[in-house]
């Protein structure tokens, strides 16, 4: 930067004005929130001044939070460097990291996070539906009720509000049998995917009309006589770990709620069996 | 849309000009893959001819793809009533629901996964680190290596990466003791937490210039003493799981290679020495 460049933007804000408002954050970076509209041709020019003043300041990441309805203001901010961080349906986040040392800008959400649920009554039948969309859609596949952990909520509360959802039954959640990983299942994005059982309160099934086209309680040996589950190998044994959890040899992780310094409740899912002498137990000692 | 206008896109489509390239997704939708550059005027009036044509075919869902070298066409795609669905550094995913019913857009990525490494060498020392940034730093706070799983990356690999980055060591994955649910923990987003076992193999410590500022071999009784770990039910907690883990009185979930029926190969985590009898066993009879 020239020394009457520099000059000006001391001017500029020493005047108060000619720079976008911002707020540091906690790793010495700033925000920049564009709540009110802003011709384009103006913002890209307070954003060089702005720009040049962090410079001097020793910032690191610039992020600039554009609702939608600013949309006018994407492309100056690309221009002036920006990279996108993240999007929700009604903003767009990008990103700056001024200084010659590599980022440390934290990376965007990764993963999706689904439930699968395994629920039998007392007579051994498995709940399942057969859904409107998706690969297994028009098969005659009879599958668990599976559904995305929404952004926010506990994987034990999903699983109880996707079989509701879905069957109408009520259940209550045990454990988590076990999870699977997967790799660029949705734009390149990854998965996790929790096989949870749960245990029914409630019989009467009441189908979803938007996804669902079929559900029932199905004898445990109709379910795993279907090809979609005797050949894959994934499936088939997730079943075996579900019917070995209803006959009592198998244990997976289920819920403590545990609170952080903060006192912020959360959830922590483990092996509650054996971690049940724990609590009052002194760490191990040599 | 009035008769003319239906007749134009008609013979707009005929022609085979006036319209984006789209192709169609597995769910009735279409896709636009914005690869070449464009002026935001002719995308707009492209995208609005197209819109019209897709409601006349039935499709549901439009997604369009737009590389960050196209952002003048951002504001065009919002103002034909675009919501953004998702952003990586270098494009912005834009979607719009064209039927009356309620959407079944896919969520975007909600979760972020975090690992924390549990890694003790036989003179019962735990591998501790302090941070240069974020809310530990400058503490004097031992704390456990932690770090981000990449997405495409499995939760086993990405601890072992974690713990080599921070400290150099060298480690093996034993199992996954506990995973501990967060909300609103970066820009709205949940995060799941996988505590993780790992056998050193070997030693001697390396510490990571930029991210760590200090790093060591702990006795396990200094670091449990530290008011961090003492005042925090939840690390309280995992530590004596980790101490019960090695003292064979806990079991939490290792991994197993699965094959799908695509034959991808992924992995599941569970309860290993439970299931260790199910890979032979028929499913449970009534």
């Amino acid at each position: 930067m020239s020394a009457s460049s520099a000059l000006l933007n001391e001017e500029v804000r020493d005047k108060g004005i000619g720079l976008l408002k911002a707020v540091e954050d906690q790793h010495g970076g700033v925000i920049v929130n564009m709540e009110e509209p802003m011709d384009s041709f103006v913002f890209a020019s307070l954003l060089e001044a702005s720009i040049s003043q962090w410079k001097r300041q020793g910032k690191k990441g610039v992020w600039i939070k554009l609702p939608r309805e600013h949309s006018n203001l994407v492309a100056s901010a690309v221009k002036a460097g920006f990279k996108y961080h993240h999007a929700e349906p009604d903003y767009l986040m990008l990103v700056y990291w001024i200084p010659t040392t590599p980022d440390t800008i934290p990376a965007n959400a990764s993963h999706r996070i689904c439930i699968g649920a395994f629920v039998m009554n007392d007579n051994m039948e498995i709940l399942v539906v057969q859904e409107k969309n998706g690969r297994f859609s028009g098969k005659g596949i009879w599958k668990l009720p599976t559904g995305a952990v929404n952004e926010g909520e506990d994987v034990c509360t999903a699983a109880i509000r996707e079989v509701k959802e879905e069957t109408g039954i009520e259940a209550e959640f045990v454990e988590v049998l076990a999870f699977r990983e997967r790799h660029k299942s949705f734009f390149q994005k990854s998965e996790l995917l929790f096989v949870c059982m749960l245990q029914p309160r409630s019989f009467n099934i009441q189908k979803q009309l938007s996804e669902i086209e079929a559900a029932q309680w199905m004898p445990i040996e109709e379910y795993v006589a279907q090809p979609f589950v005797r050949e894959n190998e994934l499936f088939d044994f997730l079943t075996k770990v579900g019917l070995s959890k209803l006959s009592g040899k198998y244990c997976g992780f289920s819920t403590l709620l545990t609170s952080t310094s903060s006192c912020k409740k959360s959830y922590v899912y483990l092996n509650k069996i054996d971690a049940a002498h724990l609590s009052t137990s002194k760490p191990h000692q040599t």
